[in-house]
């Protein structure tokens, strides 16, 4: 029997994760954390869990100090900069430290962390001990890791798509733009002005364009995966949808390449992958075809003048992008089967 | 092993019942008709089918000839008119069919169904064996049927929203006003000008006001229920969503009922059912908080002068309006778990 | 030169009157008050109104004390419950004060605005003045008006829905059940949890079911109609469009009427209003049909047994539903033409 | 008087146009043809056209033959490769001639209309004639042209986007790319699968990626813009709105140049530019600002490194990219007010 404890339970992602783990095939028992909704159930938050299985516990809100304490396999989905010390105390009594916020994605790296976040390491050694939990980059290092950094949402979409052409030198690496659509649960669930849905019914908006701090996250993996640096544009646009991201990916090539090979070399790449699914030439990535689940849809294009290699890569933000992902880590980390849990296939519409 | 055919694959039922098939734990090989698409992989009509579990079956589209051959359980997922063959031939061997178009909903009773459907019945005796399947209202007769009717997407939220206060005798049959409104999935796969995304985004239209042929299912079960003859009004609209249909339903109270009474009357009617949920008093029924999944959610109200009951009842159109319940029905003919399958959580978001 | 005053010109109501305001054909000065925004100018807070032809001012946002001093036609656009003042001081000067908030619409009826604002009158008499700005019910009123209260959003919808069969004696006044389903905008530009863009996308919520205040509302001015009491239930529901409001209203006849007949009642009663089109019998009144216009359009239907009348109504529930509505009441109390500013038609999608 | 004839008038952009024209100050006679629809009115198609003043004409659908028969303007709304002939017969009446299509957008050149429409020039002399309706770029002209080829709406927001940059030399002509969603609307009126609510609701579809043929006129202006060949990459995507198209365009600076100076360049080229709005820095350009309106709203940008320019230009597809533009065409060619008839600021929301 496994007992799940997730910090922040009520965001957006502890939600995602609450409802994915009920459906996971293992045993387990979950505590959960709020801070604002502490001694409530999930339920008067979010009525859809409603008649939740009870042999899963009772879904009650708890203080974070009390999931702490009766848990072994700690998701932390806590606001950016607060993971460190719940960190150390799941570590310290030997457990496994999920982290989905920012806090760990930068590992031994201060200062890109420091500069785009605005806290410091409190216990640099943590740091350096954390694994980036991108499966299928990492996947070696994930099963034999006790803190994970979940990536971002934006990076997950780049770097999948990315990651065949870096590793074959293919993609000029200072020519890389990732130009992405957001579904509006991204922003999370606290309503603000460009989240209330007058604002963004009906429009598309960019954001931050130049400067959202998911660019030094795809950056430092990008050139990990290049194995020299890497310099992209990266610019978010809020979409009206709930869920998803489609991040069109261009590069000038470094020598020239025929789509079908570009296809070829992207199959068989991901050919052992169950959650990325590399669609037949001539057919388009849509959001809707990933959502509610942890694939990634990848459709390879080239430019009209054969120049620019185009990549379109898809996810559920919140599954693939979030929870999911961070249960894919879960798996791996303790020896389960990677997809338990995460099988559902999207909905057709 | 199961053998289940689902003819009419390739239509939004279709579709949603194969994705809900997939999953079910009972093992399965499934075979799919479609007339548009034979040959083709159902994949390449939905996409988001990639990636389907290979023991399940190919998940190839053949002819229905073919599907009527290979299976035991059939699924007709047909337009009205198309399921009296096919359902001759599974009895004929054997097998249990459940058809989700509206041919054998009015059983015994042939002159609604030419009135409002415009055909006959070929064999009187074949559609007298139908039952309805309502499992809340029919499950005895369903657990012994051969033969199931699966009821209308829009028939399921006001028979459910209504059966408690009917058997009750707390409503007057001839005051009886559903007013729904379903997302657009309800309108099937087929592309049409009302269904043509700017003609149908950010606005509600109310269509088939006081003609809708839902209509005469509705008043033969509710009579049913009522055990006398009840005569509703009912008006669907279409509103900018995909799925989901919220009823609100009005009635006189036959006698003066407090909320809390009311409230306690329908937990106690639907305690041992899984799938109807009702609302805590002061929280309102919402499309949203059943999407994607089987439940029915009820939530009860009086008008402030405590003379018209209003009940909200909703349901995902798709699921217990259409392939969820017909999964619930096979599980209860073929003696499963009634939930199998169908256990999923509605998401938050 | 008309010097306009609109307080409370950064909510939703003032922002569509400004826009109105700013292509009206009549000359005219605005000025303009925010208490959040006090010394930015309009497009800070709607980048929209950038380009705003500078001969209408500066659209720059004044403390509700200056726009007062300057003005000789006050729109409040104030929450509920603070245009006593403001009224007393633009009458005091012999102007014309034109409330959108729910203060003046209860008229010498304190008992009713007291019950469901919570809020007393501090200065009776000036309440007994106020004429209920409805042009269609009330045109003679509103052209000797000084202080006019501009109807709630349902409530036009549903009086304009129900006028001409109340007028007739053809509605049982026990029997009248509005049903209503409103765009996010209905809730004002302040983001809350039940608007942010995830909880009310791709669904539909009802919400204060039998207890919205714009029920007292919707009777006083029904009975006015009829001539006698009239009690309705009222049910608004929060639909996931911008703007719009449906109104789906049903009531037993008295005696038997012709669909034709009916459409022959309200054709006539209609005639000369520009504002209200009645559809031709057969169409249902869409809110895709009015959105960004000051129409009202009425759909004609009975149930099927003939003995209940189905109107449908639908408005844009910032236009004829607020802005409009009170430009419209502007022209009639300073004796321009009723439609001047007012006849954009609604785009075609 | 002018005598006003709209080919066409039942698709989006001939709906449009008519919406516009009926509220444009000149006093004009409209004439609509439509083959679908002849006989009908305009309001039988489209509802929210009751109520249209009568004086403009009776908004009767007529032949195209009837139409050219009695108007001296005409603006051609018809599927590609039909406005040949009807172009010669209105310009050999000495009447002017605005092409929403693509027919006449690629001038003396016949090479890439072939290879990208499929159809031949029968008289090429006349497609030498046409002057290409971007106001902005070619007002000289326009004022004296008879024939007009109304622009392409991505490419209307990708050329006015890029043409200060272009002008200036700024931009590396091999380096830019332009990555568009468009709202629903400008996929016409015609439904099919991908504009099927249920298909493209909640979701970003990318398609056509590249090989959409807005490409090569794009390219085409772009390059009469710098002086120079530019062939860029252009990736259309299918939002789930209505209205409005969002490029955000990418390209290497030619030389380092400050965010400020880059706005001050833009500002100071689109000074007397009535409908492009250059929004001050830190704002991101966004379609809900745009919306039923003409304008062109334009933020800029630079990527963290300084190195890329990035230009967020968004239009209204059926306005500034279709019926606005044309009218703005029609107004410079007759010698009208360039803005008359476009003042209409874009709702707030």
């Amino acid at each position: 029997m496994l007992n799940i404890g997730i910090l922040g339970a009520t965001g957006y992602a502890g939600a995602e994760l609450v409802r994915i783990l009920i459906a996971h095939p293992e045993l387990k028992r979950l505590a959960l954390s709020s801070v604002s909704f502490e001694g409530k159930k999930l339920e008067s938050v979010y009525p859809s869990f409603a008649s939740a299985p009870a042999e899963l516990g009772s879904l009650e809100l708890e203080s974070a100090d009390a999931v702490l304490e009766k848990s072994y396999i700690v998701f932390s989905c806590l606001p950016h900069g607060h993971a460190e010390a719940a960190a150390k105390r799941c570590l310290a009594k030997g457990g496994l430290f999920i982290d989905i916020s920012a806090d760990f994605r930068f590992g031994e790296d201060e200062e890109p962390y420091k500069a785009w976040y605005g806290k410091s390491y409190g216990d640099p050694e943590l740091y350096a001990q954390a694994v980036y939990g991108l499966p299928e980059f990492n996947r070696a290092l994930i099963k034999k890791a006790r803190l994970i950094a979940n990536p971002g949402c934006y990076p997950t979409s780049a770097e999948l798509g990315l990651y065949p052409v870096l590793a074959e030198g293919l993609a000029d690496p200072d020519s890389i733009i990732i130009d992405s659509a957001s579904g509006v649960t991204g922003a999370g669930r606290e309503p603000n002005q460009s989240t209330h849905y007058p604002e963004c019914a009906d429009s598309i908006s960019p954001y931050k364009v130049g400067a959202h701090r998911h660019q030094p996250e795809i950056d430092r993996y990008l050139s990990k995966m290049a194995g020299k640096p890497v310099s992209s544009v990266f610019t978010p646009h809020l979409a009206p949808m709930n869920r998803g991201i489609v991040s069109t990916i261009y590069f000038k090539l470094t020598k020239a390449i025929d789509v079908k090979d570009l296809h070829t070399l992207y199959s068989s790449f991901y050919e052992d992958e169950f959650f990325v699914r590399i669609l037949p030439l001539g057919l388009n990535a849509s959001s809707r075809n990933v959502r509610f689940s942890n694939f990634c849809d990848i459709s390879l294009h080239l430019s009209s003048n054969g120049k620019t290699g185009i990549i379109v890569s898809t996810i559920d933000n919140m599954i693939k992008g979030a929870a999911g992902q961070a249960v894919q880590n879960m798996n791996l980390a303790l020896g389960f089967k990677e997809t338990a849990g995460l099988t559902m296939l999207p909905p057709a519409f």
